[in-house]
């Protein structure tokens, strides 16, 4: 979902645009403030997309050894020259499948893993092939969403009967955007120990008007309204509700109205395998 | 709600027994530990219940001038026996309407308001009547849960019914048991300053078994569970549904399973009046 915080960021006007970055920037801390890795550290990051988490893994960690994966070879190339942009010349771009990692084990001290798992139909199967990855009381991080925890004033039945459109059509596709509540069992069960799963809630209300500006509107309810045709040909949900679905969330950024979403971010331990 | 996590505390076992009071009193934390007024401060407890949120301000704030409101004598009773047995001999208890106050204007420093207006028909014309009591400066800190950001693991329609069921009932009866999230935009339009509202969620999984049962399972479903016959009775939901939603809630207290919930704390200022 940052990455949409990001695309929606650009290309706007220079003073709004500052506001915005600024917006999205709390965001990040809110999520990443506390992942710094110590100097010489090997970091492997999963799915790293177009790079926006991994430029910032970089740059709050300074001198760690990273690794940044993806199955896309677009994406990869976007990361890297992303990368490039910011200075950061040592980070190591491999496209590589999660299920067919060319890496041996005990490779790396700490994995990272942000808005992954929400796509893939086998979240448990790939946790376990991460794991003889990690040396010995390596850490891995994983940071999801839940959509399930949208909650919004004035409430609207529409609204979450499209954001329940657009998690059934996530989930035909075999991912599970509500997966943030599961970080704790799936990792357990993933033979990870000392899990601590912390909630991260984004609550946007009046005295925040950006925010409600860049997450409730351009974030959240863009997202939504992203997948208006697939959801009303699919028939989860008729046109006009679906779109007063849509209004109800932009009626929610207003400044009398409030919005919230927790991220969920997790950290669990190797231990022995 | 937290009175009920007090009720369900007393009358176990030692050993479980100071295991929940630990629980209870993160719990307590979570929502508190942050609500602390200079000695000598004029402090006001709109709706005091049973005494448990006094004899918490009254330790965590020593040498205030603690003033406590019911509209329930036995309840005051309660609470006056109760900060009485905690050694508090100072705190002024008063049987009093929100809405027909005895006090004159600004009498109080600080005004504090928990699990109290999800009862009220009129929230917002509660707000009005309180806000004169305050000496410009001063704040007003509301507490509030909010049963629409109840969110489990392994997912289920029928828990979201059996709650639905209890919303509706609360609301038959004239309060918003989900009101957690409209504090900004209601102390705003009861003409209170600078309100700022930081979510506290509670996080129930594996790795905090005596939290889930304490939370989960002994005040969240229990507290459901305690609608069961009114809710059916008014056709809110089958019974088999009803019982269904309550078993998924104890589900989700299981070592594999996850419960999450949203308390709600605003604190705003007195502007000029």
């Amino acid at each position: 979902m940052e990455h949409q915080v990001r695309d929606y960021v650009h290309g706007y006007e220079t003073g709004e645009s500052a506001r915005l970055e600024d917006q999205a920037s709390a965001l990040a801390s809110l999520l990443h403030a506390d992942t710094v890795y110590p100097p010489g550290s090997r970091i492997l990051e999963v799915g790293c997309g177009v790079g926006a988490q991994t430029v910032r893994l970089a740059r709050s960690s300074p001198g760690i050894d990273l690794t940044a994966i993806d199955i896309s070879e677009a994406s990869l190339a976007a990361a890297e020259a992303r990368a490039r942009a910011a200075g950061l010349d040592s980070v190591r771009f491999v496209a590589a499948d999660i299920f067919d990692l060319p890496f041996a084990r005990a490779s790396f001290d700490h994995i990272f893993v942000c808005f992954v798992l929400e796509h893939l139909a086998q979240p448990l199967a790939a946790l376990r092939r991460l794991r003889p990855l990690l040396r010995e009381g390596g850490t891995i991080t994983v940071v999801e969403g839940d959509h399930g925890t949208a909650c919004l004033h004035p409430e609207s039945d529409a609204a979450h009967a499209s954001i329940g459109a657009l998690v059934a059509l996530q989930r035909a596709a075999g991912g599970d955007p509500n997966i943030g509540r599961r970080l704790y069992p799936l990792l357990m069960e993933a033979g990870f120990a000392a899990t601590e799963v912390s909630p991260r809630m984004v609550h946007a209300d009046g005295g925040r008007p950006e925010l409600s500006d860049l997450f409730t509107r351009r974030t959240f309810a863009a997202m939504i309204a992203g997948v208006r045709e697939p959801a009303i040909e699919a028939g989860l949900v008729e046109a006009e509700r679906f779109d007063a679905g849509i209004r109800a969330l932009h009626r929610a950024a207003k400044p009398d109205g409030t919005f919230c979403y927790t991220f969920f971010k997790a950290v669990a331990v190797s231990s022995a395998t």
